[in-house]
């Protein structure tokens, strides 16, 4: 059986601090695209687009002294978030060429256990790359975190961090469509820019031009927020806290300005949690999951009706991939940081 | 009229810092005891017992830099929760010689709204004290943190900060009753002794004598907690938040540690809320005082039968008054701390 070139990201070992692009190698591997015989539940995948997302950070970490039990292993390849096309199935919920997205490797074709695929993709009249996104991990995050954990009433003052990113972008739009208020922070003027003009933010700033958060918040929230959609931790929660409203709710998605951080920025106004009674909740993306097909009810006539857009930085080739990736970290990138291995 | 002495613990001025008891003033006052000609709506007091309580710290700081709009005003009286008997009611509710416990001042006898009352006292079986503590808004807060926000589940581990004080000893005892295993944490070999030997705490921590909290929380709770109920804030909250449990609950009573900081302690720790899912939630008693004749229902019971006990730190007299509030900051107070002005 002929063998073919497989490319590969391989993580180099454990990163702390600031990930360097010399903590991933381009390997030119090889794979055979055959399943071995009396392979069952494993599936050998073609992958298309791969995603970049902030939680890989901490995939990067030494487990030791991490709390993510599922690091990556030093020398073996990068793994995440892509789309895919089965080239051979040994389970009987694939077969030869279903699309399909869930965790995968970074490298041009993988074996993976079926289990590591979340869904088939039915939906092929929008962007294949989109199921990295907006119909992927980040739509459902957006959709599970906004609605589900914030509780969003029609009214409501809602705060988005990162909020050109991956989730923001469309947690901003869903704000927008409930009937909210919503204002976004990011950090480039193009940015911003793209926040009023693309994705109808009602106000944005750019957290680098402004040299006092607590008063821009409070210029822009007078009474205050109803829903903090945390991506980002640190300084900026800690302004927040100061202009939350009585019964806020805070979704923890993420703490992007926290991961690259050997020690993290102490929180000091947590205190005023307990007057207003604000809830803050973590969640992670996989307890919502079950609502995907009603998301994707939601989702696909707002994005056919052009109601809701979404803004892709596409990174052309797998070699593109490590700088993609930490790109993410110090916002090079402007919405979603996809990276395209194939296109097909 | 003949007017008699009233006794009363002025407020200096807004506190920063440690306050000292030079920050209150006794001051031997008269008042005529009649409420003037066409008093509508506000009632005599005779007041007995004062409850001295962590949150009155916020409302001695200047309200320009604070987040209570319910400031003390400097040279009146302090103010708190009190068991008191009316003298006379402008107040149709409310009639001479009912026991009533609810918002009074540090003064033997006050003028106050009837609004301020709370509740009429019906069940004088149990000591009238016990209205400023396990019968009043310490035990409501109590039962409204850990059952309402708490949410707590039999086999649930539970762990409380300030766990012999006013609120503290009733959320151990409450999580017992309720088939959880229950550790406190307390600042004296006495208190640890009282968790115990006397709330029945499974295992008790003397925070004091830990150098490292985090190794003491996961020498008792190696399968980590599912519910923190947090009185203190700080340092404590940073060691626990790397021991939560998976959907973990981190009702916020209180940061008693954090009130007399002009700058509180960062929490650095925050980011492991997010993947292991756990709800903070502030809360305030007031939002569950409609709970409190279902309240009733469920402690006297447990009173009248010992099964629920009540540890009180009484200071006889209001001229004691400063020093025992004080004290509950440095640790002082076994129990609920309580200022008797009068028995009856």
């Amino acid at each position: 059986m002929a063998q073919v070139k497989n490319k590969q990201v391989i993580f180099k070992d454990y990163v702390s601090g600031f990930p360097k692009e010399s903590d991933m190698i381009i390997v030119d591997s090889t794979i055979t695209l055959k399943l071995p015989q009396g392979s069952n539940d494993v599936v050998l995948l073609k992958n298309l687009y791969l995603s970049c997302d902030p939680y890989m950070r901490n995939l990067m970490g030494n487990p030791e002294h991490s709390f993510n039990p599922r690091a990556y292993t030093p020398q073996s390849p990068l793994a995440g978030y892509g789309v895919s096309k089965v080239l051979e199935s040994g389970h009987k919920d694939y077969k030869e060429g279903d699309l399909v997205w869930g965790f995968t490797n970074w490298e041009e074709y993988s074996i993976v256990p079926a289990a590591q695929i979340l869904f088939k993709i039915e939906h092929t009249d929008v962007p294949l790359s989109y199921y990295t996104g907006i119909l992927g991990m980040p739509g459902m995050t957006a959709y599970g975190g906004f609605f589900e954990v914030g509780t969003p009433k029609k009214g409501d003052n809602v705060f988005v961090s990162a909020a050109s990113g991956a989730v923001g972008q469309l947690v901003g739009q869903f704000a927008k469509l409930h009937g909210c208020y919503v204002v976004g922070s990011a950090g480039s003027k193009e940015k911003v820019d793209l926040l009023k003009n693309k994705f109808g933010y009602d106000e944005a700033i750019n957290y680098k031009e402004e040299q006092d958060l607590d008063a821009a918040l409070k210029r822009h929230f007078p009474e205050g927020i109803d829903i903090y959609f945390e991506n980002v931790g640190g300084k900026t929660l800690d302004a927040v806290l100061l202009n939350m409203k009585l019964n806020g709710r805070i979704p923890l998605c993420g703490m992007i300005s926290q991961y690259n951080l050997t020690q993290h920025e102490g929180v000091t106004n947590l205190a005023h949690l307990i007057y207003k009674r604000i809830r803050m909740q973590g969640f992670v993306v996989v307890d919502y999951y079950h609502l995907y097909a009603k998301f994707l009810e939601f989702i696909l006539p707002h994005i056919r009706e052009g109601k809701i857009v979404y803004v892709e930085d596409i990174a052309e080739g797998l070699e593109k991939g490590p700088a993609a990736l930490l790109g993410i970290f110090s916002g090079h990138n402007i919405g979603k940081q996809v990276v395209v291995v194939a296109r097909d």
